[in-house]
């Protein structure tokens, strides 16, 4: 039985777009992960600000790891974010994820997003159905 | 006055996120944008397929063309995305924004994503502030 | 095996809230759904217009119908609503189910209310988990 | 200057959708507030259990009440829920709202809303925009 830190580093090792953005995996527990990524210049929209998918990348990393770290294939079906403050050039974002409702099929997770000053910049929740497959 | 057109390519010329995905503009009008970008090898996650924030990143993009190309600034607030199909490694995604509502300071706008194959991939929604600052 | 309408006339006839709220059902097939109702002095908030939880509760009971009609038991899971107009006393709001996607076990549906001037007041989005007990 | 408790008292002494569904105000401070109420037969669906709507109400006014208690005209723009666990007739639903974010025109708020037994029942978050008129 893979414990739920390999299973997310061979998820993480194969996922191209969290690597193009930095991302690195601070901790990880079954239900639990808390990501970080810094903006760089490749990630600014055309206000000059961090892109929206950005954050929602971040999170939505944090969702697949949190969810998958139990050892079965997880996806995310629906999933919203809230936009609260502007992220900069330069800013770090530290995403964590705790599972607010795991049932037989589905789950339910929060992500909360904050800069490097602790401020947060994002509201994220996702639902992700949980299939009979084991990694 | 700038013309939708003209105000949308000075924002994509800019958006270095956008480009970093190849996102190109098929269509523009005052709130309508269609979008199109093909996802390589750098857009996958650890399932080997695209991972959800390129077609969130794509549906924001699209939003945020369709919203500010009134010629005022508008900031997605709240945004939701239901990821319905699985998206390819080469699969080529077209984003159709269209304007539910418009109103003095929130705008409510609706994006589909297809494939290349005419299958919806995500469904967006996204609700954004309209300031009151010209382009 | 029973008709769209046969199962939803049986859910409507224990649906104590939907008749509360005076829904009517005007049509029903598998994955669509049309639903009316008329706003009373019941049905008011703080402000004096209908409650945000009035034009919720029509479209979660479309959403309801809509998915169940094919005559599996379907739980809705994430929803989300965007309040774009006001809805005042007296208004007759029809909710319009579409079915935007039906999986396995997930399905997603679009609802669109109007008002009596064929004016849209909110839009909802809903995903539900689809079971395998049958009605 | 009237205070928050003076504010949302006139808002539900007004709120007959409130009324209807027997919410109590248990606590109430700017961007706070704990409301309750006791699932009745007249709430449920056709399940035989509480129907989304009564939680999504729950959560919807206590975001309203949360949001207007600064004292300026507050509405609900886009907004969502999570239904985690069957609420059953008899269940007494609290619903805890807490402020993510207040800005010059726009705020997020999150409520949670749990049964009598503590666990909890759904997630909400909402969007709300903060006009200029007083209370």
């Amino acid at each position: 039985m893979k414990t739920p830190r390999e299973i997310v580093e061979t998820m993480l090792q194969q996922d191209a777009f969290s690597h193009l953005l930095g991302m690195e995996l601070l901790e990880i527990e079954k239900g639990f992960c808390v990501l970080r990524c810094t903006v760089t210049s490749q990630m600014t929209n055309g206000f000059g600000i961090a892109h929206g998918g950005i954050t929602y990348s971040l999170a939505d990393s944090a969702l697949a790891f949190a969810s998958n770290a139990y050892g079965v294939h997880c996806f995310s079906v629906d999933t919203n974010i809230a936009h609260i403050k502007k992220v900069k050039l330069g800013d770090v974002l530290t995403a964590t994820c705790t599972e607010s409702h795991r049932g037989k099929r589905t789950g339910v997770y929060v992500v909360e997003i904050q800069n490097q000053e602790g401020m947060r910049v994002a509201y994220f929740r996702g639902t992700v159905f949980i299939s009979s497959e084991d990694w």
